[in-house]
């Protein structure tokens, strides 16, 4: 135990003996194998395949407060990229991770962090590689923020893509919306919230995996993240030139959580996930991708939506309740900072 | 034009058209390739290549200030990256961009600094393919962090590490030696020092190649940053379990630096460098390594400053100018915080 500080100091950014005790106790010895280099250096029979691409993704995360029912910064970090990756149709391998930490941040909070970190990586199946750590003054940062990327392999003749979806596609949800954004929300105290919330923060890999070989020709999927599911079906509606219905009565909403954006003023729709996606594939694969879905725990609450139209190109529509139509449009502004 | 305003607000972060405003405009619209997805999907023949590796690494970038004279923090978080790749051997291929925004932040600081690593990016050969924008509130962080990550490929056969060093390896510096730390020190303005120096941020990719070109039987590279040259000879040393023995005239250092160091209190082998390296290499490849850097811009002031030598296993001396020799220790604190 080389480390006896309870804080970080600045001396633990400096590049000397203190820097290398707080990553070779708190980080290292939690990551990575020993002896490793300062770039890791993998091989994977994977990416030699012929047509196999790589996939390559990065995020940062600020959330505030750091530590929330469900989950932490750490899990999120690892999650929040792993799902990147997922989506985009690759397989995830590899994950970096920098942190940027607050002097005075305390050391068991790191150690925590970095548990969850390596807790999250073993069962999304990825291992955390590479790493950094950099100290700045109170005041400079707010106590920890963390960045992973992500690297994995997209198999070969796997194309998806939002521009591949095409009228008559299906979409589908793997469960309750929203459940992250109401979490943070109440997390953060100054509403005087109690709830029994928790983040739906959850790493989506083999999910996507399952998804996949039920429903070998989806077309395109996206974690519903910053902007919700609203932003997502937008961007996928743009990107294929073709409109989006979805059904009101279809979306899967815990009352907790349409009762808190009653309260507040607040559009679940637009709320930010952190452990769901949606995912368009061909009408006839719908079923089977539906009970891929359901087959796996992060995907018991899964349902179709909706579907991808002819009609108003562009446009994201949701068929209310009472029989009549919106417009769903993008978040034009800020419903939530520091959300991840 | 849809970004019309001159700063950062935390609409910019929401995940809705606000923050696709300021990602299209100032990011991606100097970076990326257009309708790239999420996850960047990339093909290198390089990477097919059997007993080819994969090289992952990641640096967060905290400098202050933001710009200095010879470069800015996107000048940093190229060059950094790049060669974190270069001195494990890897050809850096890829990097991933993650930048944390106070709120208040000006867009035109922002665009300076992505035009700044489009332009060191393209100089290294390197393409930034995937990245990421959060925005904090005010106080919440220093104006502007960034993360990168790089991929890079290691050729089949080539094998390096500071574990591979042996007595009678050359160690070979490309340059004058401190700039980096010398100049944040006085730009940071508070010591009133005026200067002529500029940071020696650089890429070090297509020297590494030029230097493996020439000395094939290369053992191991590090890029001297935080904790100097000293740091990076004391991990070699102690990975390696071999002396390190330095001479105190061969070190380049430039008057101006050694004259800060005098009037502070600084030790030079501590100070941070963003484009130095130190390499060693077999004896009979030392000449070939050394022509080679000088063949460089970035190697101009290359030369030979010691040797690995079996005595002393794990530790660095220095024979001092008088005569005399000193251990030169790993760096204890910290020298200068937030130097990159």
């Amino acid at each position: 135990m080389a480390l006896r500080d309870e804080r970080v100091t600045l001396a633990h950014g400096g590049g000397g003996t203190a820097m290398r005790d707080l990553i070779e106790e708190v980080f290292t010895a939690v990551f990575e194998p020993p002896g490793m280099e300062d770039a890791a250096q993998l091989s994977a029979a994977a990416l030699a395949e012929p047509g196999a691409r790589l996939a390559f993704t990065t995020d940062g995360f600020v959330v505030t407060p750091l530590e929330f029912p469900g989950g932490d910064i750490g899990k999120l970090a690892v999650c929040g990229t792993v799902n990147d990756l997922a989506v985009s149709g690759a397989r995830p391998l590899w994950l970096s991770a920098a942190f940027v930490i607050e002097e005075g941040t305390e050391i068991a909070l790191l150690r925590r962090i970095v548990a969850t970190m390596a807790r999250e990586a073993e069962a999304a199946g990825v291992r955390i590689v590479t790493g950094d750590t950099k100290v700045v003054g109170r005041g400079a940062c707010d106590t920890v923020f963390v960045t992973t990327a992500g690297v994995g392999v997209v198999p070969p003749g796997r194309e998806m893509g939002a521009a591949r979806v095409r009228p008559g596609d299906v979409a589908l949800v793997n469960g309750v919306l929203g459940d992250h954004g109401a979490t943070i929300l109440a997390a953060r105290g100054d509403l005087a919230l109690s709830t029994a919330l928790e983040s739906d923060c959850a790493a989506l890999g083999h999910l996507m995996e399952a998804v996949l070989a039920a429903a070998p020709g989806a077309r395109a999927a996206r974690d519903l993240t910053r902007g919700g599911l609203a932003s997502a079906l937008n961007e996928i509606a743009a990107a294929a030139g073709c409109g989006i219905e979805i059904s009101e009565e279809a979306l899967p909403l815990r009352a907790e959580v349409s009762g808190m954006c009653e309260i507040l003023g607040l559009d679940p729709l637009y709320l930010a996930n952190e452990g769901r996606l949606v995912v368009f594939v061909p009408g006839d694969e719908a079923e089977a991708a539906l009970s891929a879905m359901r087959a796996r725990p992060e995907g018991q609450g899964a349902c179709i939506i909706g579907a991808a139209v002819a009609a108003h190109p562009g446009q994201v529509r949701m068929r209310t309740a009472f029989g009549g139509a919106r417009i769903v449009d993008m978040l034009v502004g800020e419903q939530l900072p520091r959300i991840c």
